[in-house]
C-alpha cells in the first residue's frame, strides 16, 4: 500500500496542482498511466523555482525532485481516488531547470527516483530515465514526466 | 470528422512537410499512433521561426504552437489517408525555442491544446502534456512531439 | 541478425555502461521495449563529450550520435542476452548538447539514424523521431533515450 507507507515514511502529499494549461493531468490507455509533467509543489501550495547549479545546490534539486514525486503520486491519487493501482513506475523524463555547463541532472533526478523505490520497492520504483537540462516553465527547479503501468 | 470541423473552423492544413531528417513521421504499434516531432509550418510551406520572449511575444508563439497541430494533422492524414481513425490524443511534448528566464512555456502551448480540443473535443483533445524551453532545429519557435490513440 | 550485421560492417559495441543514477537501463512492457537515455560511450569506456556547433563540427555531432546507437545496443543486449528479439525501432528522443542558436540538430542525430538503418534496414530501422537541443549531463555531445518494439 504506497498510502501507508507514505505515511510510515512521514512524509505528505501536496495538494494536486491545478493544471497549468489546456491538458489532463493524467491519461490511461489500458493498463499504461501517462502523467502530464509535474512540477515540485510544497504542502502549502507554493513552488520550488530556481537554476540548479546557479542560485540552488544539487541537494536543493534533489529536494525539488523529490517534491516532484509527491507531487505526481498526489495527481494520480486525485484522478484514481488512491494509489492502489499503481504496479511500476515505466519510464520518467526529469528535466531540471539548469545552464549550460551544468551537468549533474542525474544527481538532482536521483531525488525523484529514491522516493519511488522507497514506495514502490526496488524493482518496480526504478524505471527507465533520461535526465537532462533545459528551461522550465514559472522558474521551477526540477519537471519529470512519467509512465506508469497499472495492475 | 475532424476534417469537416478543419473546413468548418475555415483552417487550412499546410503541405505535409518532407520528413527534415532519417526517420518515419508517423509509426504506429497496434492502436498507438507515435508522431514525430512536428514543427510550424505555413500553408506556403515556409516555417515561423524566433526565439519566445526575445523576438516573439507569448501570443506569436501561441501561434505558432497552432500551427504546429495544423502541421501535425497534415503529416497524419498524408500517412493515413484521412483522420477518420484518430480516437484521441494521449500525451504531447511540447518544446519551445527560448532562453533562460523564460517561464510562460505553458501559455504558448495552449495554442495547440486549443486546436485539439475545437477538433477532437474536450475530453479527446486534451492529452497528458509537458510544456517545456529547449533549443530548436531551424529556429523554429514551437515543436511538438505526440502520441494519438486510434479507433 | 542484428550481431552478424554489426561484425560484417566492422563496428565494435562498447562496454554497457553502469546506470549514471537509480534507473534500469531498460524496461520491457509487453513487446514495448523502453531504453533510457543513453550517452556516447566509446569501446574504452570513455565518453564523447562537447558542445555541438561551439567546440565540436555537426560531423563530430554526427559520430557522437552513432556511438549512442552502439551504446544502446550494448546496453540492451546486456540486459536481454541478445539482440534478437528487437523487432523495429518506434520513437527516439534525440537531444543534442549545444547553445541558442544552433539549429542543425536533426543532421546530428542522423548519426544515430543511419546507424539503426544500416541494421534494422530502412522501415524498421526508422523510428518517429524528434531531435532537440538541450544541456545535457556530464557534458557529453548527444544524449538519445528510445522505444523499440519486440518481436
Amino acid at each position: 500500500m504506497i498510502e501507508t507507507k507514505i505515511k510510515e515514511l512521514g512524509l505528505e502529499l501536496p495538494p494536486p496542482p491545478p493544471p497549468g494549461g489546456i491538458y489532463h493531468p493524467v491519461v490511461i490507455v489500458d493498463k499504461m498511466l501517462y502523467v502530464s509533467g509535474q512540477i515540485p509543489m510544497r504542502a502549502d501550495g507554493s513552488l520550488i523555482t530556481g537554476t540548479v547549479g546557479k542560485d540552488m545546490s544539487v541537494e536543493e534539486g534533489q529536494r525539488a525532485a523529490r517534491q516532484v514525486g509527491l507531487t505526481m503520486l498526489a495527481t494520480i491519487q486525485a484522478q484514481l481516488g488512491n494509489l492502489d493501482g499503481i504496479k511500476r513506475l515505466v519510464k520518467a523524463l526529469g528535466m531540471v531547470n539548469c545552464e549550460p555547463g551544468f551537468g549533474s541532472q542525474p544527481l538532482v533526478i536521483n531525488g525523484f527516483s529514491e522516493l519511488m523505490v522507497e514506495l514502490l520497492g526496488e524493482q518496480n520504483g526504478k524505471g527507465a530515465r533520461s535526465a537532462v537540462g533545459m528551461i522550465l516553465p514559472r522558474g521551477v527547479a526540477v519537471e519529470i514526466e512519467a509512465i506508469f503501468e497499472l495492475k
